[in-house]
């Protein structure tokens, strides 16, 4: 019975069953689903689960895990260029857990979702065997605001909201008991505990227009560009990884990999973005102006491979990332 | 620990920590959520998680499961009138599940949503200790059209789109090992295994603007009505008990109370609705017009008591029904 399949084969088994909607956009597997609602405007919905054992490291409380499960999905909205509105929160509760729990897990809700100017309207709670929260979140965007992940050509600068590898390294803290000085170890604890979602950024480059396709990072740096080259039909070359400075520091005093920190990691929410480069200009300083930065990491390329030039060498990057069921 | 809250005290709790948002319509605890997207239109959404342990009797297949995990939240669409565009569908699986079994929900996923009009345009794969299949529906109606729980004014007429008793019956047949005649206990299987939500009635009826308060009935009858009570500030009487004739016999056959199942069911999708009289008629012949029926059963009075004429007495009727965590 224990056949393995993998989250990418069981969403591929799935999408075989189904009847697609006419003029579905974005496509089947973008980051949101959306509904054409007349007037120029899409309602665009989103839908990502948090399951308790797999998803929460133990050091994480209630509170921070339900207000990531928000977060997780705003993020999606976010790569979009999309303002979320609305959350909703299905629950499924242990039948242990205290009213103090029950508690902690609403203040989360309620946190990722005001964090981002929207609400949670209600949800769903249900018992289960271990502590599931589903959230759903629902923006309106104007349709051609939308970024999919399938508008980058060749010749396209690629970018990203900021560095990685701090949550792969965090993990390896919480999970591995690896260990570091508090000041680089403080920083990778919190990019796990308290992750962020590029809103701002997201809404401030679907503006300018000078986006071509964009994506969360959420299964990894690596696996993110591989969706854009899929989508896209470029090939990417990563110049200068965007590592974070702690990332590095802790690669180097466990004897690391930074690549595979960095490009393996997942969990992370930053944007990665393809660049009209008529437009850099443009949209770096439209996400300077709302307090981010776009830091350009490389180039999208006419033939498919993604290569990462590292030390003089040109070593490929692989389509791997975080995926459930195979992990 | 186990301090079995019950699922109602578990959403005050939640909803205590929520800040609600400005000119919310309707109401927290309707049975849909809903966000003003101008030009006079709300984008109306709604999640409802269904779990394999508890929700799930032995003899339902994976596909029905599957079929009902979305119909149950189209059903919430119907009882506000309105149409569902939209499903999205997060899962959580256990690893042990094959590749003909992840079919088998996708196709029940498809079925539940094309069979009222519907799309599944996405969702989320995670794995779980539980089969846990969590649906969100979304759809878009004008907001004068959408039906809340809190319209009901006394006088008007209490009525349903159709009969109670079979799931209740069904589920003694499941999950008891009760028998009956085919002819009856064939009915009542089927009304457990393919729920049907009553999506043609609710919106011809919203299209009347003769419906001042609606619910759809999943909780039971009993505690549908305690429902609309308490969000309309009225009493209700029913002076018709609207039991299935199957429900009936089967009751007769195995010597119980044939009002039990009929008011204390629950896992059933009519719509529990309260009619301007002046307006009953456009209202019926609205949903027969569709094929459907609505039947008369009570009216709405002054005062807050739920009460059930039955064999000459005023029975009350109790404010209860089927709650996780607690049945």
């Amino acid at each position: 019975m224990q056949e393995n399949l993998g989250e990418r084969r069981i969403i591929e088994i799935i999408r075989e069953c189904l009847e697609l909607m006419p003029d579905m956009y974005p496509p089947f597997g973008d980051d949101v689903s959306a509904v054409d609602i007349g007037n120029g405007l899409l309602a665009v919905i989103k839908t990502d689960m948090l399951v308790a054992s797999t998803d929460v490291p133990p050091q994480m409380t209630l509170r921070q895990a339900a207000r990531k499960a928000v977060v997780m999905n705003i993020s999606d909205l976010a790569a979009k260029g999309v303002k979320p509105l609305a959350v909703l929160a299905s629950l499924g509760l242990p039948r242990s857990l205290g009213e103090e729990q029950i508690r902690q897990i609403g203040l989360g809700l309620n946190e990722g979702a005001r964090e981002y100017g929207a609400y949670v309207l209600g949800g769903d709670t249900n018992e289960a065997p271990d502590i599931i929260i589903d959230c759903h979140v629902l923006g309106v965007c104007r349709k051609e605001t939308l970024i999919t992940r399938s508008g980058a050509k060749p010749g396209d600068i690629l970018a990203t909201t900021g560095t990685f590898g701090k949550t792969a390294a965090g993990l390896r803290i919480f999970l591995q008991g690896l260990t570091a000085p508090e000041q680089i170890a403080k920083p990778l604890r919190e990019s796990v505990l308290m992750p962020k979602a590029r809103l701002k950024e997201g809404l401030a480059m679907a503006e300018t227009g000078g986006v071509s396709a964009s994506i969360d990072s959420s299964d990894g740096l690596a696996w993110s560009i591989y969706e854009l080259s899929r989508a896209s039909g470029v090939g990417f070359t990563i110049e200068k990884l965007p590592i974070a400075e702690e990332a590095e520091k802790f690669a180097e005093l466990h004897n690391l990999d930074p690549k595979e920190l960095c490009l393996y990691g997942g969990e992370e929410y930053e944007l990665v973005v393809a660049v009209k480069p008529e437009k850099w200009r443009m949209v770096e300083s439209a996400v300077e102006s709302v307090g981010g930065r776009l830091i350009r990491i490389g180039v999208a390329t006419p033939d498919r491979r993604l290569l990462l030039k590292w030390r003089g060498e040109a070593i490929p990057i692989e389509p791997r990332g975080w995926e459930h069921f195979k992990s």
